[in-house]
């Protein structure tokens, strides 16, 4: 029944030496790799020099083979690669999350157009098999919201920060030096990464393409010795999380970060654990924890979708074909938790709904309700961090309408 | 491509009550019941009698149903039902996990003999889809141990125990109020039900068909005041764990009482809800957590099945149809804490490789190595409790031949 298909690679880096691997060490996978495609001549490779090409097109216009892996950094030659191998009547599996992101609707267009799959488990949360899980399993189950820890190497930061007292700066640094953060570490840091994950797991849980530049994001990289204290007196702890949800009409959703409470499931999620947690009406709460950085684990997933290529596995984006998709939205507030040095410019009326706060030692912390907007705005101000409170209490521009509540 | 199915249930108490407004408040699974086989001629049913019939064969015979579900409590009744389904030219699914840890083997047979399909995701913990990531995710991934928490109504107990100082008994009594707890909670508390579960789970993991009563499992009933102590004082919490593993050239398996620490994974996983752990060569660590009991979750995956037979899924049972199964053995070692009154018969010497102890106020704990055996049979004792070390240092007979560890 299975067929054994021929691979070619564009990239070599961390994911595509771990494929290499995965795929020699196992025997379940009928696929073998024929070509690779790298740009740098002079690297030392670690394999045979006869895999290599310089030039796409011994990739692209070989008709033996039969899927594209494409596994480099640059987003936009990317899509390139992806169109002109769809075009040429290849399959395409790919962990490029920013360029999936920013062409998802297109890339399901060229999947219909040329009758081809395109598969992408390695661009979510590495290991976890989230889109997989979301296509076939949650077919059914009316999902409210997914929400968790979609990048791994600000947890690796945070968790280093919080259980090792290591300074941000040296917990970046090993974070690196460990090859989980992103060449570019804003892309990590400032929440563009999970974002960038985000936008795809709205796409087959909720049916909606949306932009990443509409999507607010805010990162770790404001987190102070105020917010660790603050988090340490009242037993928390802080995770970057990325979240959707879907309220009466519409979908929101957005990444920063939160303070979680010791008994939350997300708790206990450390390093380069990714977690992802669905909320369904009938399963209602799902977990899905597993490494969401390292060759190994990114290539393991890579490899599944190469394996599911063997019996034409494709995505169907049931959730979009079956047009129940809600538009998506920024009209949301949330509960945060604001520190900022004391006599800063934010007082309790700049909260559309004020629930406390307390100042000393020349600090200050104010706790309430903001829109997504504010939090955006905020986020971006000097001498200012925004956290999630513990219990963030999404409510969509909606509820406040019927006057369910916030008092301005 | 869909086609529309008609469903024959067999039984409609908790979870098939549940799968009936699953089915009515989704749109997605192209499914109807036909009709429903109940016992009790004199139970108020909740919804039209034209549903019902007393007559198996109402259902058995029909040639308009297309599937058979079964949701009943008898094991042995249960397997009856679905091999006439089968052999009758029906599908069936079914949640049965005492009947399936039975009759694995057989309902694998009857699969390939009679070409259908007998799915039974919703008898493995619940909601959590663990056995189509194991048939499909984990395909190539080599999978070193699968293990967690696979039984929501002990979990409940042991939940309210520790967090709310319940006595054992009224912990007990409102598991069974809320409908979590097997009407013979025996099955729950002393192990039985998860090892059922582990039975299915080895089978999907490792290509093994275990007979259950080749398993060890020990239960909570003897879980006691003191170990609590200790498990307070210790900064950890107690699960009921069942975990199967290879190592070398053989499978373990077992189901026993563990003492979790804090910031373990499986820690957070509180009251009905249930865990999964699966360690791979490739995919490392990854975790499933989801409500294992309820009419909701269980009706869920329940109906997930339902729906994959819209498109003809089967289990491939790959791991065993590879041919690579490993023997399943009880020649194993693990770290467990005795807990036992002051003077009991155990000393140091009983354990393969003592490693400590104090006792003191009438009571003594022991920490140390024994055998699978042993710990079967000291977890009869009477004034005993046999409690998995919280990092049990699991070890292969293999490993103890060629003198790697342990000292007697």
């Amino acid at each position: 029944m299975k067929k054994k298909l021929k691979l070619g690679l564009f990239g070599f880096g961390c994911v595509g030496q771990g494929l290499y691997h995965v795929l020699h060490e196992t025997h379940g996978v009928k696929a073998e790799i024929k070509k690779i495609c790298v740009k740098d001549h002079h690297k030392q490779r670690p394999i045979d020099v006869s895999f290599f090409t310089y030039d796409a097109a011994e990739i692209l216009e070989d008709s033996e083979i039969d899927v594209v892996v494409e596994l480099i950094d640059d987003a936009k030659a990317a899509f390139e690669i992806i169109k002109k191998a769809v075009e040429n009547g290849k399959h395409v599996v790919t962990a490029n999350k920013k360029m999936l992101a920013e062409h998802l609707e297109e890339i399901y267009e060229l999947q219909k157009k040329y009758d081809r799959s395109i598969l992408y488990e390695g661009a979510v949360c590495g290991s976890i098999p989230i889109l997989r899980n979301l296509e076939e399993y949650y077919d059914n189950d009316m999902i409210t919201s997914i929400e968790g820890i979609f990048n791994g190497s600000t947890n690796y930061i945070l968790t280093k920060v919080f259980e090792e007292r290591k300074t941000y700066i040296e917990a970046l640094k090993a974070a690196q030096d460990l090859g989980f953060a992103e060449s570019d570490p804003s892309l990590d840091v400032e929440g563009y990464d999970p974002k960038f994950k985000l936008t795809i797991a709205i796409a087959h849980t909720f049916g909606a393409f949306v932009k990443p530049e509409n999507i607010i994001n805010v990162g770790i990289q404001k987190i102070s010795e105020v917010d660790l204290k603050y988090a340490k007196e009242n037993d928390l702890t802080i995770k970057l999380v990325a979240r959707a949800y879907k309220i009466d009409g519409s979908i929101y959703g957005f990444v920063a970060p939160q303070f979680i409470p010791a008994d939350h499931m997300l708790a206990n999620v450390r390093n380069e654990y990714n977690a992802v947690l669905v909320e369904g009406a009938f399963a209602e709460k799902q977990v899905f924890i597993g490494k969401g950085a390292g060759s190994y684990p990114t290539g393991s997933a890579v490899l599944s979708d190469i394996s599911a290529l063997t019996f034409d596995y494709r995505y169907e984006y049931k959730k979009y074909t079956q047009g129940d998709a809600f538009p998506f939205s920024n009209e949301a507030f949330v509960d945060v938790v604001i520190s900022s040095p004391e006599g800063s410019l934010i007082t309790n009326r700049d909260f559309d709904n004020f629930k406390g706060g307390y100042q000393g030692k020349g600090f200050q912390y104010l706790h309430g309700t903001i829109s997504l907007e504010k939090l955006k705005e905020w986020s971006q101000w000097d001498d200012l961090s925004v956290i999630l409170a513990p219990t963030p209490n999404l409510v969509g521009a909606s509820q406040i309408k019927k006057g369910e509540r916030l008092s301005a």
